[in-house]
């Protein structure tokens, strides 16, 4: 057994989704969040700056003596996955490649979309891994910048939220695909929109996938907290901001006051 | 005559309106441009956050010699100036007060309209001075955290932004505003659209009201260049992403080349 927390960051608030589905999936557990509300979004940031930034966090993370970290943001996990797992001696779970591989259990198809924000589509890294995971796909992806502060501003279902939707969706909606990938942590806050204007197609929600793939990694790896259950979780951020709360009582129906830490010293 | 160039900063993009309104006002002088792309945007950040990141670019201006810094960015503005006024030994002319001071000229009501980021609204620093210049005045301020992502997606007049834009202007206008101050330097691209919602109401531009503001200083204070016409303009960023070069493109109609610089170094 091993009772250290799990670590889990993400660029702001979205990963929130994510360390609701892990405390969810592993009730055992303890969790360590970190969220960058002062420097987010890193939607629309450079390779570079994203991996500099996701550094400082897995250090501060590190200093908390965490087991796993996972990371619950869609930008990162494409941009930066690969390099940090080089650079530290921690296993990471990063979000992209468990909804590829739910992804290639529904599908019936291959015709796949995905969307993101502006980094994680530009990094390709969704189609190059769709593309191994199922023989002959065809993947069509596109970046929806705004589904984040529509999410933000708590515009979950309103009219401008449900038109940006179609304007983004019509055209993957047009190659006829029979699933598509929520690849940003945010895009569940936004789940029952995009539901009534995709219909049939399948919808995988990242955040479920790497709860699963979490668990899955911490059995086979003796990592499991198999002793007394978790007494509690903490929540980090770079800024103090009201979302933050917001979104909490949105992802996890749970309130928690969260701790601001000083992200550029580490 | 002072040759030194003037330094304008913003969050981002958004300051290339201004920065635009200045080079067309001042043609004689040279601009020295800090875009904070990599912690893009201020609008949903704490004070202490802004004013860290604010501090950090003036002490980046100064290395570049500038004589004059114009905050370019009303997040900034209204939240940090005052003590960035104590703490550096440089004038500043901030965007807030110069729409203020038109916006008392123009308005016949004194039924006044504020739209901002989350964090200028929050301040109540338009409040507060439209009170102390205009006797009476009602003031009603209403924050618009989706303008800056939709001027940023370019979708600078389709429905979507029509849409949101009368959700957020309508209850001001309930109000019989009769004059509206833009304190956010992206709004001008959505000039068009909020004109249109608003029929006869007067919109105050802040960056042009700056630039006003600044040429003034400039010749009362002796600051001016009198001599040969600036040569050319400098662009910084602390990311580089394609958008500097979309919105640049959008607010000068020019191409500028932006260099990279590593702003936490300051």
């Amino acid at each position: 057994m091993d009772a250290r927390p799990i670590g889990i960051f993400d660029s702001g608030v979205g990963g929130l989704t994510v360390a609701s589905e892990v405390i969810k999936a592993l009730p055992n557990e303890s969790v360590v969040y970190f969220g960058d509300t002062a420097r987010v979004p890193y939607g629309s940031k450079s390779v570079e700056i994203i991996t500099k930034f996701s550094r400082q966090i897995v250090r501060f993370l590190l200093s908390k003596d965490v087991k796993v970290i996972v990371i619950a943001c869609g930008t990162a996990s494409s941009n930066s996955y690969t390099i940090l797992a080089q650079e530290f001696d921690i296993p990471f779970i990063e979000i992209t490649s468990p909804g590829v591989d739910d992804c290639a259990h529904v599908t019936r198809n291959k015709i796949v979309g995905v969307i993101g924000t502006e980094a994680t589509i530009r990094s390709g890294l969704y189609e190059t891994l769709l593309k191994n995971a199922i023989e002959g796909a065809q993947i069509y992806s596109k970046a929806c910048p705004l589904f984040v502060p529509l999410a933000e501003e708590g515009w979950t279902q309103n009219t401008v939220t449900r038109l940006t939707a179609e304007i983004y969706l019509q055209e993957l909606l047009d190659k006829e695909i029979d699933s598509l990938i929520l690849g940003c942590t945010h895009y569940p806050l936004l789940l029952n929109c995009i539901r009534d204007i995709v219909g049939s197609v399948r919808i995988i929600n990242a955040a479920e996938s790497t709860a699963r793939k979490l668990k899955q990694f911490l059995r086979e790896n003796a990592l499991e907290n198999t002793g007394s259950p978790a007494k509690s979780h903490a929540f980090y951020v770079s800024d103090n901001t009201n979302k933050f709360n917001r979104i909490c009582r949105l992802a996890l129906r749970q309130e928690h006051e969260a701790i601001k830490v000083d992200i550029e010293k580490y």
